[in-house]
């Protein structure tokens, strides 16, 4: 007997993203339910929604920037997620923590995802700068990594060449937003796509 | 005993949306569910999303353009929800549509919304073109309305000033794309939140 070995979920992500944030803490719950792995990917919005799709952030936009925010402190409020982070504080600068997480990847994934947990914490309920080199060390600390092999790195330019890579790998697949999913080949866009996306592991697609 | 008349929900779109057209077939029956009417609101996004927020038509964005045909089409088939329309057909325009049902609605919102649905199965199901005035007036005609009382308005002018004040309204309600809710003064955006908007109206808000 032959036994299919599933692929993994692709869920990609930006540090800066709270509904990326809000995904993130369901997605490989969620995936285990139908036996499949996660695989998590750090993208950015900067180069995928600014330079690619030419549009300015969604939060400045008229009507649509303050609804955002609204719906992500109702969706907060609803499920319990702590959620500090106003939408007005300064220091969106998701570089730093998209690097270290591109090369905690590459070293060793469980304990990468750990760090993505860490740094998604520390911007969205301690509302701490994750554009801060030694805030990232100590989130690199605490899930376990080497803050010694990272500073190694980092001197060479490793986890910023990393991250350009993953960044192109999500445009060559079609990653427009965070969080975003790919499953089997199959593209789901948005925190609200989790449903269908459960509909289509359980179905087996449609 | 004071019996609380609940406010209808408010339901916002625009006829050349396949997503508006997707939550037209569901919004009544998910309403009645919970003993309330729904009032149904034509806008324009060309105005909403081209104006006001100064973007591109979402079909024509990179990456995002190629993934919402996609979705629209495999909820179609997940639901088995009739849907011919390509993206790449031309001829989107909706001002006569709009303005024709924003007048129905002034006359009898029960035919109007029997307008509605004729106009987005004309345009979605038998990929007609809604801004042929002939046929908006077949499908005035079909919702047992007066063509004699449309043509005498449109001749004045009414519809489309109408239409004008409609999605003034809709915009200052904070309305910006299609499907758009509002229940109780609880914004609800996209075919997506359809479950969010009916878990609120299960638990009296979050």
């Amino acid at each position: 007997m032959v036994t299919e070995t599933k692929k993994p979920i692709q869920f990609y992500f930006d540090f800066i993203s709270p509904f990326g944030y809000f995904a993130s803490l369901r997605i490989d719950e969620l995936a285990r339910r139908y036996g499949r792995e996660v695989e998590w990917n750090s993208m950015l919005l900067g180069v995928s929604v600014m330079k690619v799709m030419g549009l300015p952030p969604i939060i400045d936009l008229p009507l649509k920037g303050p609804y955002i925010v609204r719906d992500a402190k109702r969706y907060a409020r609803r499920h319990g997620v702590s959620f500090e982070r106003e939408s007005a504080m300064p220091g969106a600068r998701p570089l730093e923590a998209g690097r270290a997480y591109a090369w905690a990847k590459t070293v060793d994934p469980i304990r990468a995802k750990r760090l993505a947990a860490g740094l998604f914490e520390s911007y969205f309920v301690n509302c701490s700068d994750i554009g801060d080199s030694l805030l990232v060390e100590q989130c690199i600390s605490r899930a376990g990594l080497s803050v010694d092999a990272y500073r190694h790195q980092r001197w060479q330019g490793v986890p910023k060449a990393l991250l350009e890579k993953n960044v192109e790998a999500s445009l060559d697949n079609g990653v427009f937003g965070s969080p975003f999913f790919i499953v089997d080949g199959e593209p789901f866009f948005g925190l609200e796509k989790m449903p269908d996306l459960e509909d289509w592991l359980k179905t087996g697609g449609w």
